[in-house]
């Protein structure tokens, strides 16, 4: 099956095996060439699917095998593997921040449409557009938004009342920014992403919910990217706040409130409640819940799945459901995996007991 | 960093402490002032980002200690609550109803754009629309769609053919409504989300899949509030149902043929399997499961996360995977925590009952 | 209150029962009614809500009961099911199978809005388009995509640079399809969707993470059907790739790499990590989530809210967190809940132990 390559269409970037291993070292990267480099290489891709003109990598040992039948023209990879005879490689100290770099050498960056203002955009009364606005079809921008210079608004993007992005902001297709929505320079939302919703905030009244208006907002700063199709609530009063450089996978939902990051690192599906503090450079599996007014504290990383009802601390790594820190927690669950064995292990104890008792009985009434 | 309030911009609404008082009375919430109420007030905020113009509260005791620091012009709080000297408070039975009281005194209600109807949205042959409608931009509502009075549809939203709407509907933007779907008087609904689409009914058929027309319909009562990218299944047969005044939050998958409510309360990423009946008040917590035909009595609340397997009785209160009385859960999870104490114990009875038996053993042969 | 029927209205299907029973057999299901053949069917619904001029049908034997109530004109189901006296009944070995028949014969199939090519929406240059297009307004269709005969594209939808669409492809409002996605013949994706956004990918570079560009892509093959509110991955190199027949729900997260089906069937809030190689015919339940870079063989099946961290053989059913296989899962469940019992019957065993090295010791000393 034919391999698209999206960036690298239109202007082939082809590059010699030794211009790779250039280009590395510019970056700094230590970087050795083992066969030939006058071979070229035109595009990156895995090691099961590359072809005599393309380069892979080899990051994770778990694809070591695969280094045997790729058909790839080279592999960039650690000092220390062992790799089959005549296989072309380029060794570096660090081969996933390598192929970052041979992929925006040999692909180049996504480049978008450029729609300048396309005139089924709708813009209110009061916007201020930074220099070079790409704005696409169908995208609405409410009165009072500031924008700063060269963002990029997909189609059906919607933007609130009294927004302000920041310059090199990107929207993707359909996402919504609700009203007074910040944004630093730089942010990157995908596509159906939500933010500023209300969040779930209702005062019980005889058997029925009465809203708390939620008259907070939502600031992003500089440089997070947000996956596609999360939701994130606008505070009840005063800010939730996504942190400087946060990496956020998709279907996310973030409670109203919440402080996250910066430089957070979280995986698809992870929920918080409301009102949760979460430190610079946590980490959190996938599916992970965080029960409502916790810290997390710097550092910390969550297991997938874990259910967090406690604080935790800076540096921890925890895990399961309830979460514990995952020595505990492993344990634990091994032992569960094992509770036939140690039921069967009581019941051996009962029995052995049971007998050694009667057998001293007889023996007391011998 | 500056806040943003959304509701508060353009008319000022400032109150002095008194009013704020006065208002809390006229709503039958007995309530005193400790300090000066002639004090202007300007907004709501958190205590501690609220300044010397804002009002503050406390609802959660955690969040006591933020008394001694807040600079909040006041603080709306509990009648035993003991605070810092000089702290003008507001004390009232139900801090937390009275917090929806202020904002709506001094925030407003939100301040929908008006479009009246939008050149640029496409309304087919046959549709009925109410008195005032706001309709935004980019929004597309098909052949004979009932709309009642002053509905708001953002921009983007789209409402297939035969829905019908009651009065009062916002639909936020991107909102989806396939054909045939229901929604009462005042339902809200948040970004993104989706209703009526087809839900898994597929039956099998020599190794492939068989498609299950989707012909039901989902209908939504008065007063439901829905977050931002949930999806809620029209029914196969008849209708999928979330009853009057329920609230969710965001990205809850509801299955085909599910009936809700009412007063249902649905924190963020609850999935409920088709056909579950779930009663009146019932409370599930952040990324609950259901599984498919099960009945969930009224009044019950299921903790975050819980996958329930088994119907539930009326006013229980169940947790854990696989869900049950919230009591047991509680224990079983204590327990399995210290499972490799009870590993050591079981363990240590071993060695001593084999030290016993040989001793024994040994005097029986003396 | 009044069901809408999506289908059916406009084109009145009516049949009679002969007619329904004569169409079973025609699709090669042996069929036999017990009653009288003549009765008109003007539609099909649920057991429960049924009147006179619909029939319903029993595949679940859950519903048995609601045979005695029913007002169903008649009800098709299994061959040996007791019914009460003057039900008229419709038996075929395969009720569901036969309900999709039945449905098809007096609802027909979902009828799409026709729009041609609404003046409303935007297609850009290089874009080649087939027979009988149907493109809705406020879509948006890119550079150099291809699209085969007799698609249907709702309200919203964007299609990004070099998209290859095959013929009959449904997709929903909304729904967004990153550049270089590939869809085959028949594909059908519900409003919300998302695909070929980009993976979380980054290097941890002195406490910030730097961006791995994503530059594969997507390709879901034909007749797969895809659910609302979903995100599915490009790839980082190569491709994302969803199998022939798969079928998804709603909300569900497919990183980056991973390659699944053919006919797979994942309930909601399914979430896989990134580069799971899952095989044909796998089932998952609702929430399930899976590490990265596992392999789930050909006919696994995985229970709702299962986290499976590590391989699993094919034809195998797990269950668990972490999943393990069912009746090892489900006996360290049962026993989890006894814990309580267990951890007293460790006591118990304790103190008889103790009083009888007591009644040892002092027999010994006598």
């Amino acid at each position: 099956m034919s391999c698209f390559t999206g960036w690298g269409t239109g202007n082939r970037l082809m590059a010699t095996l030794q211009e790779v291993c250039e280009r590395l070292q510019r970056a700094g990267m230590p970087t050795s060439i083992d066969g030939d480099p006058s071979v070229n290489i035109e595009r990156v891709n895995t090691l099961e699917d590359a072809g005599p003109s393309e380069i892979s990598f080899l990051a994770n040992p778990k694809y070591e095998r695969c280094l045997k039948t790729t058909r790839a023209a080279a592999v960039i990879l650690g000092e220390k593997v062992e790799v089959p005879p005549r296989l072309t490689v380029v060794r570096t100290p660090n081969p996933y921040a390598a192929l970052r770099e041979t992929i925006l050498q040999l692909h180049g960056v996504r480049q978008h449409p450029s729609w300048n203002i396309h005139p089924m955009a709708v813009i209110a009364p009061g916007v201020r557009l930074g220099a070079r606005p790409s704005i696409g079809p169908h995208v609405t921008i409410e009165r009072d938004v500031h924008i700063g210079d060269d963002v990029v608004l997909y189609p059906g993007v919607y933007i609130g009342e009294r927004c302000r992005l920041g310059d090199s902001v990107t929207l993707h297709p359909n996402v919504v920014l609700y009203e007074d929505t910040v944004l630093g320079h730089r942010v990157t939302i995908h596509a159906g992403s939500v933010v500023g919703e209300d969040g779930l905030g209702y005062a019980p009244a005889n058997g029925d919910w009465l809203k708390i208006p939620q008259v907070g907002h939502v600031e992003i700063d500089d440089d997070a990217e947000i996956g596609s199709n999360c939701a994130i609530d606008r505070a009840t009063l005063g800010r939730t706040w996504i942190g400087r450089g946060s990496k956020f996978s998709n279907l996310i939902a973030i409670g109203h409130g919440s402080k996250i990051g910066p430089s957070a690192m979280f995986v698809a599906q992870v929920g918080l409640a409301g009102s949760v503090n979460v430190g610079e450079r946590v980490q959190m599996g996938g599916q992970v819940g965080v029960a409502g007014h916790l810290t997390i504290g710097d550092g910390a990383r969550i297991g997938a799945k874990a259910g967090v009802l406690n604080d935790v601390d800076p540096g921890e790594y925890v895990l399961g459901q309830p979460a514990v820190k995952a020595a505990e927690a492993r344990r634990a669950i091994t032992l569960a995996l094992k509770l036939p064995t140690l039921h069967q292990r009581i019941k051996s104890l009962e029995a052995e007991f049971e007998r050694l008792r009667e057998a001293l009985q007889r023996r007391g009434t011998d």
